[in-house]
């Protein structure tokens, strides 16, 4: 089976917003093994949008058109894709008695609008958006399925997830399943060289690279009879890619680097505190973007100027003097007084010149030291690197990269149980 | 003029990434006054892009494609559009020569597939690629335009902005200005309803709301012969927006809140530190996401951890007893104790519940205390808000209202200057 996906906003079209939708959407068809050829961006035009619809109609079993549900445009997609495929509307009573109360309980009046929303195609099948105002709907004419799903994505998401993916999944014999292998620290085209006569060679699992800044996924996807011999296809794959990859492989189905960084703490034990410069707090706020996190984050220092370095963490003016603002020496220096003032067993140091212009010293812009200190032995051990020329690009990588320390030195056997 | 935008890339389909390409193109295209009608997404199959560029002939004036161009996937894009216009490639020296002498400096050998990206159209133009190794070009045929830019968006975009879009204001014969109205302590609904008679009464200029989490920009656009015009046109509108919406603008055409807020201490000389619970550092984070921060921002304490809030905060234990973690009280003696640790004129404070669990007190997740102290004259004013029940929401608009208060201290007639 095939799909198109019909986006309908002119916000789309002016460049407001990007169609996550259909980003979202594609996602899920994908696992359902349903093949998506085409997306099509519409704006509020109704003339605009019967001549999509006309197209897809002659290329795709299942149109799922995103937008033009709210109050606001008149019901512009339900009307117009219902036109287009000869089926009137009707009032959907437990809908329209939902709407009634709901005005009644707010005292506000219903007007013409609000009965629109509680309109269907005749024959078709309601999807409630337990999300937002509008539902969305579907139904089958002409040997095609149609479904229409509001716009925003925080309602689209939900009910596209919730409702419309159990019914795709029954138009489909095969199960598919997928396991995502993480990685941090080596490059996307340098994970594709050594990755690429698997990724080539293979066709049930398929293995795809996806990148963030600083950071590839691998997805392994197969499709079978059932969940478990899709698993039993998938998990050879994982094991060759881990093995070739190495310890850059930080894991498999799991949340990102400061969630494995947690969950290792939790197991070890220890409590971790960070004192940062360039990051400027960006390592403290992924680690506190985790629920829980209170548990083995304790929190640090953001030591941007000399003086909060000195004050706050105890760094000896005379090392900064002697080795630069930026050295493994600082932020070993930091490393160790953020134990010191938080009582943590770990302390993270962060130091580096994320530009745009230097600091008068011979140190490059895109140089970070960061340091990892371990109260308990008083061993620091600390490296530096170099992340190029982009502020953003600098201090993310940084922050990746002092965290990768800490999950490295908590898988490292022996050193912490 | 229309212009359709036709992306080229599997992965689009599959839902690995959403298509932002189209995204910054479209806003370029309503810059320059060309109107966008369609977006189409087709995978990397040179029959489905045929099918698309022929119905885009039949519908667009200017025809404009992003991605593959890369030396992976054979210059489909090239090769098909020169084929659905009857165009053959011919090779552009200076190109060739470029890729020639690379090749030449890193010792590595020349391929074949590496002669196809220094193939352009014949009678065609080139677009330099200065950001990634794919150019782009470009060519009239058949009373259309037709333009080829890379995928990937760090390319896309500088390209776009760079090479075509001096080509696409050519194309026209007005000019296309806006200004940005940035709003910070309503919501986007509520300031749709208050503007609502101007954003339906206007056509040039138009008024148009775009909302990210916890922020609206307002975009006020007209159309002129000459860019003096057009602002001319324009700035009455900004004018009647201001006076309708009161100081929750913050700001027109400025940078984010944290830019507006580095901006103000700047001018009143004085310098800013941060004691952060519940937003771990993301108040820190955005203000030394600005270059240059580090001269009026010192940084401060993620004091996560109730024993990080009294050893590096002095914040006393009765206290946070007494009044609960969550506390103005609390909120206010964070702000003073990182003054005082840092020796900064301003100091903010925030406690609160992210959740997604409560802290076993009767304060509900989501309830957020924030206090900005003024260490010269010891006067520190505190708020309590309840931003929602999620975790991400409820830290980020309590990091925005922190710098907002900021922000509207500074704005103060007479206080600090």
């Amino acid at each position: 089976m095939t799909c198109e996906i019909i986006a309908v906003g002119t916000e789309l079209l002016l460049g407001g917003v990007a169609n996550t939708d259909a980003r979202d959407i594609s996602q899920g068809l994908a696992e359902t093994g349903i093949r998506c050829y085409f997306h099509t961006t519409v704006g509020d035009n109704p003339g605009r949008l019967k001549e999509a619809l006309r197209i897809a109609k002659g290329r795709a079993d299942i149109i799922i058109t995103t937008g033009g549900l709210g109050p606001t445009c008149d019901d512009l997609t339900k009307q117009t894709v219902c036109e287009a495929f000869g089926l009137p509307l009707e009032l959907h009573q437990p809908t329209w008695e939902k709407i009634l109360s709901f005005f009644k309980a707010v005292g506000r009046p219903v007007t013409e609008n609000n009965r629109q929303q509680a309109m269907i195609p005749v024959g078709g099948i309601l999807l409630e958006n337990d999300w937002g105002t509008a539902p969305g709907c579907g139904f089958q004419k002409d040997g095609l399925w149609v479904f229409m799903l509001p716009g925003p994505p925080k309602e689209c998401r939900p009910l596209f997830q919730n409702c419309l993916m159990p019914i795709l999944r029954s138009f489909s014999d095969t199960t598919i399943a997928s396991r995502n292998i993480r990685v941090f620290g080596m490059g996307e085209s340098a994970v594709e060289d050594r990755l690429r006569p698997l990724m080539e060679g293979s066709r049930n699992p398929t293995l795809a690279p996806y990148a963030q800044e600083g950071e590839v996924t691998l997805r392994v996807t197969a499709s079978a009879a059932t969940k478990e011999d899709a698993i039993a296809l998938i998990d050879p794959m994982v094991s060759k890619v881990t093995a070739l990859l190495g310890d850059v492989v930080y894991g498999v189905d799991t949340g990102a680097l400061e969630e494995v960084v947690l969950t290792l703490l939790n197991s070890a034990g220890v409590r971790l505190a960070v004192a940062e410069s360039c990051t400027g707090g960006l390592v403290s706020a992924r680690l506190t973007s985790v629920p829980g996190a209170s548990k083995r984050f304790l929190g640090g220092v953001v030591a941007y100027a000399r003086s909060v370095k000195e004050t706050l963490l105890g760094v000896d003016g005379q090392v900064i003097d002697r080795y630069g603002m930026v050295s493994e020496q600082v932020a070993a220096a930091m490393a160790e007084g953020v134990c010191k003032a938080t009582s943590a067993e770990l302390g993270l140091g962060i130091t580096g010149l994320a530009g745009p212009s230097g600091d008068g010293s011979e140190t490059p812009v895109g140089t970070v030291c960061i340091a990892l200190c371990d109260a308990r032995t008083g061993v620091a051990t600390a490296l530096t690197r170099n992340f190029g020329d982009e502020r953003g690009r600098i201090r993310n990588m940084a922050a990746l990269t002092a965290l990768d320390m800490v999950r490295r030195l908590l898988t490292l056997p022996g050193i912490l149980c």
